[in-house]
């Protein structure tokens, strides 16, 4: 696999991959830049994100949930001191649906977390990773929070 | 920091950060996608090429070179067994311009390998990666190759 980043100016890039998306790469004014493109390290959790995010509902289709809404959210902590890594993430899955059982769910960020997903696999060695559900039902057009946990994977 | 996807359908995802800016995200037909977003492997090859042309770029110009064309290529080897993380990762940068010294290239791959990329910091504890550099000289409105090397940062 390979991307590339090409310079525009200032801070300021384009980002390309082999699939022919292209992406803004930018920094904040108060580093020099001009507001014009994701941070990369925006990138790197939103790489999180979507791999576990693909994860879990390709997993809940499978498992025939009636899902109509999800969406995946990544928080994270970084250091002070340069190189300011990351040092905890919490990733919040919030599923909507009609009657979406808990234990599918659990067992979807499961297999994400302990088989499938190479950014969480990878990104665990480096720091820790909390991992919570959020499970709306959904009826008569409105959305109620109904269960909500958290999963601790067995990591090998 | 906090990222969030959003479910589109089938295996499709909108990426959004804080920055603002929003990125599609999808995945390749033989796995069940749509080919409509970039996949999540290539946004976190990305941040890592994009933090570091950053850094790079930045401490050329503190240096003064005269910097016409940047770009930064990432390539990474993934393990054949699930989740398929990156094994080792490549990174080149084609630096373009008038007189630009190796010695400053050389110092500026060093101290984002070193000091600033959170990216490299992070993912170097999970793969080894190597830099590779090329500085090209820009005359007459022709570019010729003048220089190539690689830098072996001495990591603490």
């Amino acid at each position: 696999m390979q991307v590339e980043v090409t310079w525009k100016g200032r801070l300021s890039f384009d980002g390309k991959a082999e699939s022919g998306f292209t992406v803004p790469l930018g920094s904040s004014a108060d580093v020099g830049g001009d507001d014009d493109g994701f941070r990369p390290m925006e990138l790197m959790a939103l790489s999180l994100a979507a791999c576990t995010a693909m994860d879990v509902i390709s997993i809940l289709s499978k498992k025939r949930q009636a899902v109509s809404d999800f969406r995946v959210t990544v928080k994270t902590e970084r250091a002070s001191e340069h190189p300011k890594v990351f040092t905890q993430a919490t990733i919040e899955y919030h599923v909507s649906g009609k009657d979406v059982q808990e234990e599918a769910v659990r067992r979807a960020i499961e297999l994400s977390a302990t088989r499938y997903c190479p950014a969480q696999a990878m990104l665990r060695q480096v720091f820790p990773i909390d991992l919570l559900y959020f499970i709306y039902e959904e009826e008569d057009g409105s959305t109620r929070l109904v269960t909500q946990g958290r999963y601790q994977p067995e990591l090998t």
